[in-house]
């Protein structure tokens, strides 16, 4: 890798936080509020993600964000390629006919949910989130882009926490991320 | 307003979805999501607070988005001005010490929160959101600013609906939006 790109991965690394013990008692969370704050690192994080995307899929059409911490990097790095956006929601949030994917919380499911006219079918397209841990949610937006018969050509996460094995629940489907712990 | 200007606000308007009787019968819902999903559309959205911005507020220190449709825009817009973005959660969602405000709903009460150190005393903002309706989430995230004794320059919306008020709500504090109803 260019050194340039390894100078803005460490500036991406030095600005996400941790703190012991949220949401609970166990759990070590990573958080991007320092990234987002610091224009020079939130520049450098588009830049890698645009980097990834222009030479392993200058095919994409569309970048897919999930609701809420992937709306903070899919609509930048959408507007950097010139590509649209679209989102992924929670259920109940979004108007007219749509298309629902329930998934597993740890106490009961979740639904993640898009526009049935988001996308259209071979559509090729990319996803975003903050965060890769046990992979549920972009799991069940990749099972959303499958209904639709949409094409994912893969997933990109700012952070991947290794020892939640999300990036072995999405294959075939690849993931870039910026940072693993 | 220069005709540039002029073509850019049709082109926003002309990507604003519009649902009847969402979420519930009378209401009539205005969409972003063709907005988001049309490049030109979205830079062109960005284009008009950034002109609005730097003529108004060029002293603004951090662009604050609400959780989560403010996400959308509010990153583009800092990286645009070459600041910061703070996140204005729903309570519960960000790690270390936090302050959050109250506001009402029409049944019960829910609470935004920003971590306790996300601004300092005096430092400039602009908040920004997607939709301003009766105002409640924005001026709670005004009082937000103001418990940190951060100086809140103003407020934008990409849409106004204009009969419900909003405006007056969040007054002596100003409101910019791009297209009202």
């Amino acid at each position: 890798m260019a050194s340039d790109s390894q100078s803005k991965l460490q500036l991406v690394d030095k600005h996400i936080g941790v703190f012991p013990d949220f949401p609970k008692k166990g759990i070590l969370f990573r958080d991007i509020c320092p990234l987002l704050k610091d224009p020079a690192a939130l520049t450098a994080s588009i830049d890698l993600f645009e980097e990834h995307v222009k030479k392993n899929y200058p095919q994409v059409e569309f970048i897919v964000g999930l609701d809420a911490r992937g709306f903070l990097f899919g609509p930048l790095l959408a507007q950097r390629l010139g590509i649209g956006f679209i989102l992924v929601r929670k259920k109940g949030k979004l108007p007219g006919s749509t298309v629902s994917v329930a998934y597993e919380l740890e106490y009961g499911t979740a639904e993640v949910e898009i526009q049935e006219d988001a996308v259209a079918p071979g559509q090729k397209v990319l996803l975003i989130d903050d965060l890769l841990a046990t992979g549920g949610t972009l799991f069940a937006a990749c099972e959303l882009m499958r209904k639709q018969q949409a094409e994912v050509l893969g997933c990109m996460v700012v952070i991947e926490l290794k020892e939640l094995n999300g990036k072995d629940r999405l294959k075939p489907h690849s993931v870039f991320s910026l940072v693993r712990y």
